[in-house]
């Protein structure tokens, strides 16, 4: 496969400018510590906590970013993206705050609960069939209809310019670490921290985690080229979709290493943070912690930040509890 | 019935020197807001979050003053306590840490996590049938072997300023609030809450909020003398135990009003309190949230501190999932 080169490499000038345009809109989440984790890792972790983020994520820094960056005129037409997760929740947050539509294009066979969230915070649903072709499909039509701009949920500078933002505020929060560990999905987080790091902190070391069902960076990483998964399946619901050319870049060029983790893994390590931490915490973010379990030795000693990337979990149907 | 008058009463100088004898063994916990809650209830709230403090609750503040605050020679023979709950936690952390022994009797019929817990830091226990004769028989047993300090879980003075601690961090973390809310059970938290605020911002009222199938409390409050359950059944489980002659002497004289939810509304608070604050949290402290949630007039456009006492939950057993 062949990997295009992606039209605009965000800066840190990007992201530095994403911060003061977002400052208003997001939080500036705590960093919680663990002496249980601690003790268990041999390390000292500090803990970002984007679950306590507007929406409920990390995600809602790089839509905010694209949001308040488009110019009035623009604005005026909306934005619209495709997702079913927290960028659909975050962009229709972010757009709200704007007083600007946003349409978001999810799969009829999508939880209601999802499309009750989205709604919540004022977007506006199209429905297409659970297949790429007729998302592809409905959302052409639904952007051609009314002219919003796109927002990709992670291959888009201003999307990852925003999350840049996240690593940015944690070495602000923190001295010294050693390195940092984020889930990688399509890898919008994990370019942000690059991106961050590899200019305000290049000694500090980038880890991603990845569930083991939905290895793709990770085989990607190894391989040298971008490999996408068909559809695979896991508890980390955030972490399904592959990368794409911008974040391929970064991961590529920044990433130290990309460790996976079991479902069994993901699913204790959410438990054990929930139990211990007291803190409400996604699968899609147990999984650098599972990983982290895994291979104490690689973290053994250090000083290490860990990006709890969301909180929005549907409690009626918990992992480790048979309904 | 005749109710006692308490032995000491304890005054605001033993709170401020709890203080700083306990400030090295506990958490300053952060004081959290929800601009979700805040937009349901129209007022202002200040979640004071005793779930992240050390061993998952409030009760170590009290358990630490109790232990650190024993001579040398008293804490050599360490310390004895009755709880199956947060308190057994919290005696056996403090004890942990002067490193002294700690004995906790608990009935034979308590969960084994619980068990587990309590061993976890440290904590000797000694079974005995779940009864209150046999309680009492096997504590007067264990406390003559070991010659240990009994600790009471709530109605000790040294308890009481303890848990006063914590609306001291709270008035020193917001400002001006209007008000107080905190759960009662036994009264020590409440107790430790009217000390502290009656003397250092007699402006600030204090409510408590108690679960209607466990509402002696109330009871008592309304008749003016103590009222004592016999075995109430709540999801609430650390509000079951009835005030004694300490916590009524504070409720009595510094309680403006204590407010009841049904089990329905207190599971529906700790739900949406997961969902919406991504923190976990005891069925205990969703309490108040249950009674500001239906009492929304008392609390509209007021600033309101909220304790949250404590985060120790079985993650296997939530109460709104049939299992």
């Amino acid at each position: 496969m062949k990997d295009i080169a992606p039209a605009y490499i965000p800066n840190i000038d990007d992201v530095l400018e994403a911060h003061k345009r977002i400052e208003p809109y997001i939080h500036r989440t705590p960093v919680l510590t663990s002496s249980y984790f601690n003790d268990l890792v041999g390390a000292e972790l500090f803990f970002k906590c984007e679950n306590f983020q507007k929406a409920g994520a990390f995600k809602v820094r790089g839509a905010s970013n694209a949001v308040f960056g488009l110019s009035d005129e623009m604005a005026k037409k909306g934005v619209a993206t495709h997702s079913s997760g927290n960028h659909a929740l975050s962009l229709s947050y972010a757009a709200g705050r704007r007083g600007i539509p946003c349409n978001v294009v999810m799969p009829r066979t999508a939880p209601e609960a999802k499309k009750a969230a989205v709604r919540g915070y004022g977007g506006i649903i199209t429905e297409c069939e659970p297949s790429t072709t007729s998302r592809e499909e409905v959302f052409a039509e639904v952007q051609e209809r009314t002219g919003a701009e796109f927002v990709h949920p992670y291959n888009d500078p201003r999307v990852v310019a925003g999350q840049g933002t996240c690593s940015k505020e944690l070495m602000e929060q923190t001295d010294g670490l050693d390195c940092v560990i984020a889930p990688i999905g399509g890898g919008g987080m994990v370019s942000g921290t690059c991106l961050t790091l590899s200019n305000l902190a290049p000694e500090v070391k980038i880890y991603a985690a990845e569930p083991e069902q939905a290895d793709d960076a990770y085989r990607s990483f190894k391989a040298g080229h971008i490999i996408a998964d068909d559809a695979p399946q896991t508890i980390a619901d955030g972490l399904k979709v592959p990368l794409k050319d911008l974040t391929w870049h970064f991961v590529s060029n920044h990433v130290t290493d990309i460790f996976t983790a079991s479902e069994e893994e993901i699913i204790g390590a959410m438990k054990l943070t929930w139990q211990r931490m007291k803190i409400v915490i996604e699968a899609s973010c147990a999984v650098p912690m599972a990983t982290i379990l895994k291979n104490k030795h690689v973290f053994a000693g250090k000083r290490v930040g860990v990006i709890i990337t969301g909180g929005n979990v549907d409690m009626d149907t918990l992992p480790w509890i048979k309904g």
